[in-house]
């Protein structure tokens, strides 16, 4: 009987204050049927990411996920029956499925993916993660040999690589991050230079001790006031990429701003340029190829999370949230 | 005995607060000598800018002001004696004098300007505010022909310039002033499309009646609250030149920054850019010869505000700061 239900997780309540499980329900719904043009997809890897938290809040680059609607998420899926040209049966693609175990959705849209070991790689190095990273430092940070660079939510996702792909490059690496098991794993198994726990109470000073030349490039995950502090110790012609503000995100809107802006900006001629991963995508393959090539080489090393269970996807978001996963943090649905 | 006499204006207390007449002192000095490899020079016109203002505070790209020593200052300058190769007298030069009527300063370093009438034009759009308001806009803002370009102290010397080579480069203009009468002068006599008074107390609403297709770029020299609604109002891929932050100048740091920083740098994929004319230099020909152009053409029209005497000066600027000039305020010195 198992095969012939979907399960679903639906957004019940838009949280205006913290996130929490109870936000969520599991709901059990009948096995979608695909239409002419569409393809029936099962659910392998569903990705958890901040931005997923953003999109509740409906001031980002898609519309808010209304109360009572599945969840929104991608995934990495298979195809198991196709209406469509060009897909068949045992297809893997990429695609907006949202949390549930089973979407039919037009072929059209649907990104395929190749078939590699593992396949947990594809929403992580080679998927948003890895391609936000690569883009967005080398793109938007233009980090030269021997700058400094620092990043935050460093144990992160799109941070563990960030630092690794800058290291690549000749900077040095500053990773920030909450906890000394995740600033231990920064500078033991990733190879970054320092790392500074915000959460030790003395960020300024650990900072200006981890970056004692200032900073360069700085890509920023969090906004708020790790943002603040990375600011004001920026060197002149810094640039500062902003690829998103997750400590914003899970609460009401801030009441104000970082001090600093914009008379740092000014004094210090910095560049502060916010980007997606979207507009990079028609040159993924440049992209791609490199990552591939560091991996193979054993010069990036990819961070994984992974949690089992549909009904977990909810607990998992949370706890990213928190900052409780290391590395890309994913849900194993089939 | 005048032209024995040298007359000084001293800074004689850093201010904390708001500047104030009585934070600055006349004082009669020696006539100073100039050495082997000096020149000595009569101020013309002495340049008021709001950038003075933030020398005081020391947090900018030059030594702060000390108090006690004389107010610092660019000025428009005539040769009186020269021992140095090079300068003879009578020939003009931009300085970094001081608030004084004479200054012996080293030959090198000055920079000579050439003899045009109305000489006043050297210090405004030939001048610091001319080049900053060239390289600002089409470097940092970079507007596109239909952009709607928002400039704010818009009948200031910068302002006022931003906005007609705006226009001359086809885009839709509107100008952030304080009061009805300089908002009449931007959409009379400068050309601007739309004019938001920023003191009538609805800036989120007028602004976006003036720029109903949102905001491409826009050019930011006062920072603070109208910075905040300029943010929020700012289309995909907008850029912000960060020229200033005269709001921020005369008072305490603020507690905080503008909300919507770093959040809608990356839902909206901005670029804001901080920039000094210092870094622009080097190609202040190819801007000079489109200044001249232009004002030769009729197309840009060139607003000056002129303040009578040395003792003078202290008010000139304390009204500067308070908005009260139109165009480029400077001090007639002799």
């Amino acid at each position: 009987m198992s095969v012939t239900t979907n399960r679903q997780v639906l957004l019940t309540e838009s949280p205006s204050g913290k996130l929490e499980v109870g936000h969520f329900r599991l709901h059990p719904a009948p096995m979608p049927v695909p239409a002419e043009g569409e393809v029936l997809l099962r659910v392998r890897y569903l990705s958890l990411d901040a931005a997923n938290r953003a999109w509740m809040q409906g001031a980002t680059y898609r519309a808010a996920v209304e109360s009572g609607s599945v969840m929104a998420g991608h995934a990495l899926a298979e195809v198991v029956e196709s209406r469509a040209q060009g897909l068949t049966a045992g297809d893997l693609v990429f695609a907006d499925t949202g949390w549930q175990e089973y979407a039919a959705l037009p072929a059209k849209g649907l990104q395929p993916l190749p078939r590699l070991e593992p396949l947990t790689h594809l929403l992580s190095v080679y998927g948003i993660a890895g391609l936000t990273a690569y883009f967005g430092l080398l793109e938007i940070g233009r980090p030269k040999a021997g700058d400094t660079v620092v990043v935050s939510a460093a144990a992160g996702s799109v941070g563990s690589l960030v630092g690794q792909i800058a290291k690549i490059h000749g900077a040095r690496v500053v990773g920030i991050a909450g906890g000394p098991a995740k600033c231990a794993a920064l500078t033991g198994e990733l190879g970054f230079d320092a790392a500074v726990d915000y959460k030790a109470g003395s960020l300024y000073k650990d900072l200006k001790a981890a970056a004692p030349a200032g900073i360069d490039v700085y890509f920023d995950n969090v906004g708020g006031d790790i943002f603040e502090a990375c600011l004001f110790q920026m060197n002149l012609h810094g640039r500062i990429a902003c690829c998103g503000a997750v400590s914003q995100y899970d609460g009401k809107p801030p009441a104000h701003g970082p001090r600093g802006v914009p008379g740092l900006i000014v004094t210090k001629r910095l560049t502060l340029q916010g980007f997606i991963l979207h507009d990079f995508m028609p040159r993924s393959g440049e992209a791609l190829a490199e990552l591939q090539k560091w991996v193979a080489e054993g010069r990036l090393k990819v961070k994984e999370d992974i949690v089992d269970g549909l009904e977990n996807a909810p607990a998992g978001l949370v706890g990213l949230l928190a900052g409780e996963n290391l590395g890309k943090r994913m849900v194993r649905v089939s």
